[in-house]
């Protein structure tokens, strides 16, 4: 009854806050849209314009920026409504789309600025465009910056349209500010059970499907574009490379809104990780695709025909850019796992939490720098942090670290969601041809099918499991195209194939958020998906029922298990305090260099658990003895407890099963020989643990 | 024992690290610099050049970043170790202005770059400089943005220093990015109960003090002025009017340095207190001064004449500008609150944390919309999220949003102070002049004591209970100057005035970081000022000894005591959930309207009290019975007790001096008609309650 009132109470409220937001932000945008420019100068010297108009351009920008920020705030009250009412048919992306494109209309028909005067057209007979101009004006030096190419037919616009213009970001900083939280975040946040069982069919999917998903797109697309030149619907050039391009960049499927659903409804974990990883992984070889196809570049005159060296190069670039954005993440990540794990950083979270963000950062920077794609470089780091360095973490941190790039996440994502409905009516240079936007999103599902449903037939031919047709239509439904896509078809909007691109890609985008994002949960109850799943609970249904869970090893093993024992028994001691100690997973004879690289902590704990292991051993009823020696540590704050685990001795496929099964329990176990029954019915100690945990 | 195994383990392997790191900077540097420009155009195509430069710019840019990630990463390692070792004659922005201090080194001297070819110099007839230059290169149309003025002589340094000037940041930035956070945090984090009870205090150093301090280095620094010219030591114009900017802007003293060895060291609480809002408000009062005086503009042809209008116009904007900053910052503040209050936002964490990120940012880019300051507004928000909005998250979100700021705080001072450091030799117009620098530490010296020992002289008159003058010293020699008074300087380096200013406080600011920062313990133990005092625990001492701290609230009740009452009664219950419900405190006349404004739940907190006392009230052996309804509140995620309380019915005097008593403690009492007795040595709930609480 109380929450009724209160319910009813806060609806009334909520809805009231509502829409005095909206109106105050209608009203904000045209007040200072339009009070802006007003303040003509009266004084005549020089250095008091200059200063007044570089303090006007300041004020227009806090203004540009308060305006996405308003918007963010009115997202989050919108998605809080949603959320409150458990009202799922809109995610809190499409929803941010929504306002975006109120604010375009708004922007570009309601808000009318004075021309700018501070635009002049010059003559120059320089050959080659400077980065940097030094203009000597009536004696003084003035330097100015390039900012870009304006095709000549739009010179006369640039001028009329500086506002809307003001209000497009540069598209760079999508690529190096707003997209590596994101997938930082994805990388970080990876499901590692489920993504470890299904990794061959991930990587198959996200490596080859990608691919043929990229040139089928790419071979429907030039189809289109030369009926397109039959009936002379083509404004411009579009050659065959374009088309690659595009298959490249529309390939990328967005981890964001299906998933966000998935995870409120606890889905199937199999199905979560099918899709989550394939959507991870394949925006990494989208970017790094689509920058490989820019980089083909036939020799001769001609720069559009086949070459096969220019082929082998654009392939060489691809492994090279791809495998090195990935040893550049991976190093980074395992860096900052030695890090904290020789530091006793643990004792002051904040320096702990700052050098995390910071070394994540630096993987970003230095791919970039170094000419790998930052994004791929960080989406690894993400997954080795995740993986190593988490481990090390104090529970403060490994809270802090999750939490904050939730935050970025959250942040980056709706921001790029509502500037892509904002652009839909703000961006200058559309071009919407009706024939190949029907052709695209024509493409674009003969895409996505050509990658499930053959790669699904395959891999179900190597797998015990099959990925059963429900899933198969649930992956095809859920390939929503989101931020990447828009990023990189932002990148570069100078010619007119990108920007027929561009435009093209924005619809593909609303629709497949809109429909396929908003029909999610229809699409499950259709194809009868479970729902509501304990992730710890369920292992094995989903895939083929009645099974026994255990066998899911062979599955996924025949890939990884080298990796696996070679992980477990090396990269953790070393880089982790939750391994074993090296000492008894090396053999004898580097016994000096295992006790060099064995943290003070694991032998520590070794030694303490041969010294008294019967104070350490839980004797509590609800566990079975026979789990043996299982200690349950609380640190210094007592309140966590660590979520890192360690076996020692050599791992055996048991334990790989075993720690694939319950590697998400929050449960410290420093075990010597830890022997498990071979019942694999139920994680056993989960539920005794909470209990003895209260 | 094993404590020493593993500290001396540690120990070496952080040094190694340490070592290796900066090792692998220096390099990096070298080979980053090096390598970028080595890679020539081969292709003749226009495009291709240009996007390759643009490539290349957009590595030479990340390159520059990462050094300064790095050098944040030493920074954070080597604080690590100093704290490990409590060693605390460095803290760590010293710290990272040395770091910044060697790179700078190393880039000056040892890193030399080939001439970039990408700038080109041109003549050009308009009158006057156009924010946007369109340049017609060849046929086609590139876009060119006013970067800035740049004095004759140093055109063609321009071109040899381009790697120099790129790693110079846009002195904007740190107004715009970095100070904000770093203001905000002071705000959010100033502790209430010693501020508000120092508060007379506190404002008169803020705005009086600063006032002087200004004044009275600007003449100083005037004489100073007169006597180089005398000397014919001046090399360029100096006005008086900048001299009294430079008295604003060095006026401005950092909250960041001693305050955090007074925290470490738990010094005196009242002492904490006069310091810390000082320090904060006082930045905010810089602010606006500095921005006054620069808008001081005489009429006429000789602009530095003395001028009756120019000077009242000058003070209405300082009055304008505060008061409108002011009002901005605690509006948002409240709106935060508002929201915070009528929507069930506290469900969802994320959301919660994001909408109070996104208000708080919002303030400052409003202000600077409206042309008031945001780094002002930005403080005011933050003491008032603290206030208010604070009471009304979840305690997920109280604690994700401190850490939030906590972490931007930490990055963003430290990054100015290694920038500081690596600005001294990268920075292209210093202009040292010694005689300036002796003056102007002089004017530094004496304008901090005729701040603080007059002031406190005329305050000690009015207080009961006495600054005393081991505090004023200590005061005195607290006055570091910092971040505020760089990125004052920084932002404007155009003049000749100017550049003597920036490099001159730049040694300042070394100097009384270094030494008055890192001589701050033997200070406190000179002036004998008590150390390790549980802040909660003690209430008056240090002020005047043997007094009872009951009558504290007369000292401070005078300026504020309406205003608290207006706050208990009426705002408090209005804003957060943590008030007396308005029906109680009202007026019965107003019955309707306080039945609206109240909260469903501070009335059902109300009626559950009424209904079943008996259940709520504590009644543990350790608390004393007399103390009335008190409820300790767990909620629903059962860690956490709120840190807002309330006590219903209108506040009395008592209340008052309870409520700033005992305002830190993580308590929630939602009771009734709270009878609390009139011993006031101990408070004497914290404990015990922390006892049931285990």
């Amino acid at each position: 009854m109380e929450f009724r009132v209160t319910f009813s109470g806060s609806r009334r409220a909520a809805r009231t806050l509502w829409f005095l937001i909206l109106m105050s932000l209608c009203l904000f945008i045209t007040v200072c849209r339009a009070s802006s420019p007003q303040e003509e100068e009266d004084s005549a010297m020089q250095n008091i314009v200059t200063e007044k108009r570089a303090e006007e351009s300041h004020r227009q920008d806090s203004a540009d920026l308060l305006i996405f920020i308003l918007l963010l705030t009115l997202t989050i009250l919108t998605i809080w409504l949603f959320k409150h009412r458990r009202f799922r048919f809109l995610h809190e992306t499409g929803l941010a789309m929504i306002y975006g494109l109120i604010v375009g209309v708004i922007l570009r028909y309601a808000v009318h600025v004075p021309r700018d005067v501070g635009t002049a057209s010059m003559g120059c007979f320089v050959n080659i465009s400077p980065a940097t101009l030094l203009v000597n004006i009536s004696g003084k030096f003035y330097e100015y910056t390039l900012k870009g190419e304006i095709s000549a037919n739009l010179v006369n616009d640039v001028q009329d349209n500086e506002m809307l213009r003001k209000v497009t970001f540069d598209p760079e900083v999508f690529f190096n500010i707003l997209l590596p939280p994101i997938i930082f975040h994805a990388g970080y946040s990876l499901k590692r059970r489920h993504f470890f069982r299904n990794m061959g069919s991930i990587l198959a999917y996200a490596f080859v499907g990608t691919v043929i998903s990229c040139f089928v797109i790419g071979l429907l697309m030039y189809g289109c574009v030369m009926l397109m030149k039959q009936f002379s619907q083509l404004g411009g050039d579009f050659f065959f490379t374009d088309c690659l391009f595009y298959g490249a960049i529309v390939s990328a499927t967005d981890p964001v809104t299906v998933l966000a659903i998935f995870h409120e409804l606890q889905v199937d974990a199999d199905m979560y990780a099918l899709l989550f990883g394939e959507s991870v992984l394949n925006d990494a070889v989208a970017v790094v695709l689509s920058s490989s196809i820019v980089a083909y570049q036939p020799q001769g005159d001609n720069s559009h025909t086949f070459e096969v060296m220019a082929l082998l190069k654009s392939f060489g670039m691809f492994l090279g850019v791809f495998s090195g954005s990935f040893s550049l993440g991976v190093a980074t990540g395992v860096v900052t796992a030695l890090i904290s794990f020789f530091t006793k950083l643990r004792d002051f979270q904040l320096l702990e939490t700052a050098l995390f963000f910071l070394m994540s950062w630096s993987t970003f920077l230095l791919a970039e720098a170094c000419g790998f794609t930052g994004v791929v470089a960080v989406l690894f780091c993400g997954i080795t942090q995740a993986h190593y360095t988490f481990n090390n973490l104090s529970p403060e941190s490994q809270d802090r670290t999750k939490q904050l790039f939730e935050l970025l996440n959250f942040l980056a994502e709706n921001f790029i969601f509502s500037y892509m409905g904002l652009t839909l009516f703000t961006f200058q240079n559309h071009i919407f041809n009706p024939m190949f936007i029907v052709g695209a999103f024509l493409a674009v599902f003969v895409g996505r099918a050509a990658n499930i449903y053959p790669l699904s037939f395959l891999l179900n031919l190597g797998r015990r499991y099959k990925i059963r047709s429900n899933f198969q239509h649930m992956m095809m439904f859920a390939g929503l195209r989101g931020a990447m896509t828009f990023a990189l078809s932002i990148r570069d909007t100078a010619t007119f194939a990108r920007q027929m691109m561009f435009s093209t890609n924005l619809l593909v985008v609303f629709f497949t958020v809109w429909v396929c994002g908003g029909g999610t949960t229809q699409m499950l109850s259709c194809q009868r998906i479970r729902v509501g799943v304990d992730s710890d609970q369920d292992n094995s249904m989903g895939l083929a029922d009645g099974s026994e869970r255990r066998s899911t090893k062979q599955e996924s093993a025949w890939l990884f298990r080298i990796w696996y024992n070679f992980d477990h028994n090396y990269l953790k001691p070393i880089l982790t305090h939750s391994g074993p100690p090296l000492t008894t997973t090396l053999p004898p004879c580097c016994g000096p260099v295992a006790r060099l690289l064995t943290s003070p902590q694991a032998i520590e704990n070794e030694c303490q658990l041969k010294d008294d292991d019967s104070d350490l051993i839980l004797t509590d009823g609800d566990i079975n003895l026979s789990y043996g020696d299982i200690t349950v540590s609380t640190d210094a704050m007592g309140a966590h407890t660590n979520s890192g685990r360690s076996f020692s001795g050599t791992a055996t496929s048991d334990d790989l099963d075993r720690e694939l099964a319950y590697g998400d329990h929050e449960l410290v176990m420093r075990g010597t020989r830890l022997v498990l029954p071979m019942d694999d019915s139920e994680p056993p100690f989960s539920d005794s643990i909470r209990n003895l945990r209260m």
